[in-house]
């Protein structure tokens, strides 16, 4: 059996995350049992949401246990089955976490699929065509409910949800205004994923600036928001948008730290008779096909060309992370294992 | 024809509005033509939202146009009439403004309806069996959509609306919980309206308080909330809400005189993946027979005993409109005319 670096969380960020958080063991991966199968991960996914489950606070999830490994998603091969549904060789995105191997019981529904790799690259599958992508597009349709001609606009524009939010919306007729850290990034999210304007929210320092460029991407007002950030950005935006608009809730990276983000114009909510909807994708699983199934069209015909920030080896992973909630990434930040 | 009195907007507020802002003034009444009634108003309602009409500002109605009466609905009985429709005597409601008199186009959409006030006093087509009501109606039906057995909380609870919220609620199944202010209103909101419990906001003065009193009053959590006022009372309520939970935003009184009244925890509609919306009710007339269908009938068997305070004379109207702003009224504040 092979030998198996993994990642635990120590301890609890108190305020800012730190690599100190997170420990670096090694262990024997244990020998199969009937219905098991042994997995390499080739990727590990990192996502803004890990940070959250950091912190022992109620949450929608239960918290990222201490001393155990980091919970998240994988993909990889099977190298060894006990099981009739998987061969050796079978390409698979499960939720391994921060290992290099893992041991799936393959009964337990949902927590091995495998994949086909023909027109889609195996690590998109934790990305576009994946978790991040089914984000964007259940944010997109089941709460924007977008009609051609409306103009959507979504922070952390050129990030794994960003970028498949971009294309589901051009591919619905609407007139999609990207917000990004960074003038290349602004590039990409124009030039890459096709976005009508992008803004680049750190040209503007103050509500009344990031509200000016808005005013100026948007000349129609905003009918649907989708937000990952909170704070300065989620205000800005609120002044811009329009009656019976709607905001579907995903992220907000500003407060995982712990610090206040208040809202500061919550009465434009009433105003122009706003709808505000949170949500967490994990508990729409009878949406995953649909979705899957356009995002998997759009990046498999070029409409949609994720772009991935690459880690090498599991040592790196808390760096990257660190990175990633302080925007350093540019698009899905994964960590490649082999 | 009679000479009446009538109550202008002369100045806009600068922060709280003042009685200075209203001009009191004596005119004849026009003559009648065809198609068009006399009405003499008994009373006129004096409603929160009129505050946010008094500004110079976007949003969902153009504002109270200055040097004109100040608009507002009332009820009150036809003199004279060139319609076939109506007959001297009839009990109408419509949206006469502060004034004595009014004449009515009575083929306009909506300007003016006969009431039946053989179970029902023609003030309460005002208050519970009007559009206070039917905002309640709306709030709850459509955007709360309860169970029976959920746990569903409202402030202003003692006002128009809130009152006919939590008979609508009990009629439901659920246990109501009212936010008002003062031991008396209280009092009233849980022996005379049902409610299953109501906290004195003016007893907490900070969320820490407030919070620990909701969590006493709603053991289970909060599954629904209709908020009037925003502010202090909204944030203490928000770290109640269960999860899936819902709020109706229907004011916020709070915020009316411009001062900023920002939501300091949003970030917990994303963690309980709650929905908020905002809506004013006279977008949703669809829906007005059957809620004023349902209140009159809370209100012709009891069940329903909502209280006025009643203001005499049109002299008295800015007073008792400045009074109501800072929840000096008791139940639904009206002016009664005759």
């Amino acid at each position: 059996m092979p030998q198996n670096k993994q990642l635990l969380l120590d301890n609890r960020p108190q305020g800012e995350a730190t690599a100190s958080n997170f420990k670096l063991v090694t262990s024997e991966t244990p020998a199969l049992q009937d219905g098991q199968v042994l997995v390499r991960h080739h990727y590990l996914s990192l996502d803004p949401y890990m940070r959250g489950r950091m912190n022992d606070a109620k949450s929608y999830a239960a918290p990222q246990p201490l001393g155990q490994v980091m919970q998240g998603g994988t993909v990889g091969e099977v190298v060894e089955s006990r099981s009739a549904k998987y061969q050796p060789g079978d390409k698979v995105v499960g939720f391994g976490g921060w290992q290099e191997w893992s041991v799936v019981n393959v009964e337990q529904p949902g927590a091995l699929r495998k994949v086909d790799t023909t027109h889609v690259p195996l690590s998109h599958y934790l990305g576009a065509v994946g978790m991040p992508g089914v984000t964007a597009w259940y944010g997109l349709v089941k709460i924007l409910e977008p009609k051609a001609g409306q103009t959507l606009a979504v922070s952390a524009a050129s990030g794994a949800v960003g970028s498949a939010f971009g294309a589901l919306a051009k591919a619905r007729g609407c007139r999609v205004v990207g917000i990004a850290g960074g003038a290349d990034k602004c590039k990409y999210v124009t030039d890459e994923l096709g976005f009508d304007a992008c803004i680049d929210y750190k040209q503007h320092g103050d509500i009344k600036s990031m509200s000016g460029a808005l005013k100026q991407a948007c000349p129609d007002g905003i009918d649907g928001y989708f937000e990952n950030v909170g704070g300065l950005v989620l205000d800005a935006v609120m002044l811009r948008m329009n009656a019976f608009s709607r905001i579907a809730l995903c992220g907000m990276i500003a407060g995982y730290d712990g610090q206040p983000v208040p809202m500061s114009y919550p009465q434009m909510l009433l105003t122009n008779r706003m709808r505000l909807q949170g949500f967490i994708v994990s508990e729409h699983m009878e949406i995953w096909p649909e979705a899957l199934k356009e995002l998997g069209q759009l990046v498999g015909s070029g409409k949609l060309r994720p772009r991935e920030s690459i880690a090498q080896g599991i040592e790196s992973a808390p760096d990257a992370f660190l990175g990633l909630l302080k925007g350093r990434n540019f698009g899905k930040q994964l960590v490649k294992l082999i």
